[in-house]
């Protein structure tokens, strides 16, 4: 049984002090990492953030470090390619979007007067979306600086959506199992479930665990493991569905 | 002997996941710390974000966990304020801005061209300044989600300067002995002990420890301790300039 985990979050860079975060211990995939060891998995993968936790059986896995959306894109894409999977484990919290530049108030405002300006045959709408794109290009070639200035009163951001990395999974693996992981915050169970199932269905997952920000507390973690028929198993504890979800993805192994 | 600390990097929230940080392990801060307490300091106050590397003798320390910028100045100002300082430590790397608000391109580009079109009395400039202030002002409010939308192709951040945290030290406590620092990157070391006795002049430090992240890694680490009249001392070590800064300071108590 060969088993590939993702665990801990993404960081995109701004500068070479600076970055976004997504939170994420990593704890829940470390978790589910010993669980697959302890149940006699063969080759464990475990993809993480050097944040991360790492699993207790750690030197009898493959850990695989990366930094980026990019870096997972990549490093992840590689493995799929080289070897197959029986089961898949995406617990990684992803960032959606990345940094592709950072403009002052004046080169932005600028840029979009410029644009409205030279365009008499656009929209206002059109121009001023294109002052937008040009402003934060003209920042992003090789003169971004390396560190941000801090004199500006306002600086601003553009980030870009980064492609979904569990789309990737099952269109380079069809058998693999898929577990597909949603997080949201201070929603209703019906919403939760919901919003899981879309996940579900886009990603072809085969199960997805749904939790809620507000109800995890430490070790306390209430997640909802849905499967492919809307069906779901309640857990209540990190270490609960860890190995729930061990033990329903090995029973497709079998 | 009263010494105050600051140490590691500040978080500013996205959402309820996501955040922007300022990588600061605060290795060198704690190793000041211990260096401070093992030469007698009768109180120290060790104000560090949750991250950040802890002293060895932390036990016999004051210790006060901040997250954002707001965090700190609170933290720190209200400390200065109820009792006095020999020295202070602030080698805290600070967040120059936090996140004012978000907005899609969208909300962005209706906002700026209602503007233009409702002020013909302004330039050009104003009202596309304007129309930024505002769309971004509409997603601050009360209903900015717990956590951001991925489903957006572009989406923009509105930063604002924090006010300078170091500024206040010697503002509350003009008798105390303050140490700044001052990191850069990848810039000649002229260039590097200039910006540092500018950092020194505007705050009123005493010392500044100016560093360029190119130099630094792991222990190895390069850092200007910067004087009043110009002159310095080199280190090549985090240990020797916790104990050069330790030292010096310690001096100007006696």
């Amino acid at each position: 049984m060969r088993v590939l985990i993702t665990a801990g979050g993404t960081t995109e860079k701004i500068d070479e002090v600076r970055a976004i975060t997504n939170h994420s211990t990593g704890r829940l995939g470390s978790l589910i990492a010993d669980y697959f060891y302890e149940a006699g998995a063969t080759e464990i993968v475990y993809i993480c953030s050097e944040q991360a936790k790492r699993p207790k059986h750690i030197q009898k896995m493959r850990e695989l470090p990366i930094v980026s959306v990019q870096d997972l894109y990549q490093t992840l894409t590689k493995e799929l390619i080289s070897a197959s999977f029986d089961i898949v484990i995406h617990s990684m919290a992803v960032s959606d979007y990345y940094l592709e530049g950072t403009a002052s108030q004046d080169v932005l405002t600028t840029e979009i007067v410029k644009q409205l300006n030279q365009h008499p045959d656009m929209s206002q709408e059109e121009a001023v979306k294109q002052g937008l794109e040009l402003a934060f290009h003209e920042m992003t070639s090789a003169n971004q600086p390396k560190k941000m200035s801090s004199a500006l009163p306002t600086v601003y951001f553009q980030l870009k959506q980064t492609p979904k990395v569990i789309r990737q999974i099952k269109k380079i693996q069809p058998h693999a199992t898929l577990v597909g992981f949603k997080l949201l915050v201070d929603v209703d169970s019906t919403e939760l479930v919901q919003v899981a199932s879309r996940l579900m269905e886009k990603n072809d997952a085969d199960y997805v665990l749904a939790n809620d920000l507000s109800q995890i507390k430490g070790d306390q973690h209430v997640g909802y493991l849905l499967q492919q028929d809307g069906s779901y198993t309640l857990f209540q504890t990190k270490q609960a569905i860890a190995k729930g979800i061990v033990e329903a993805t090995m029973k497709g192994v079998n």
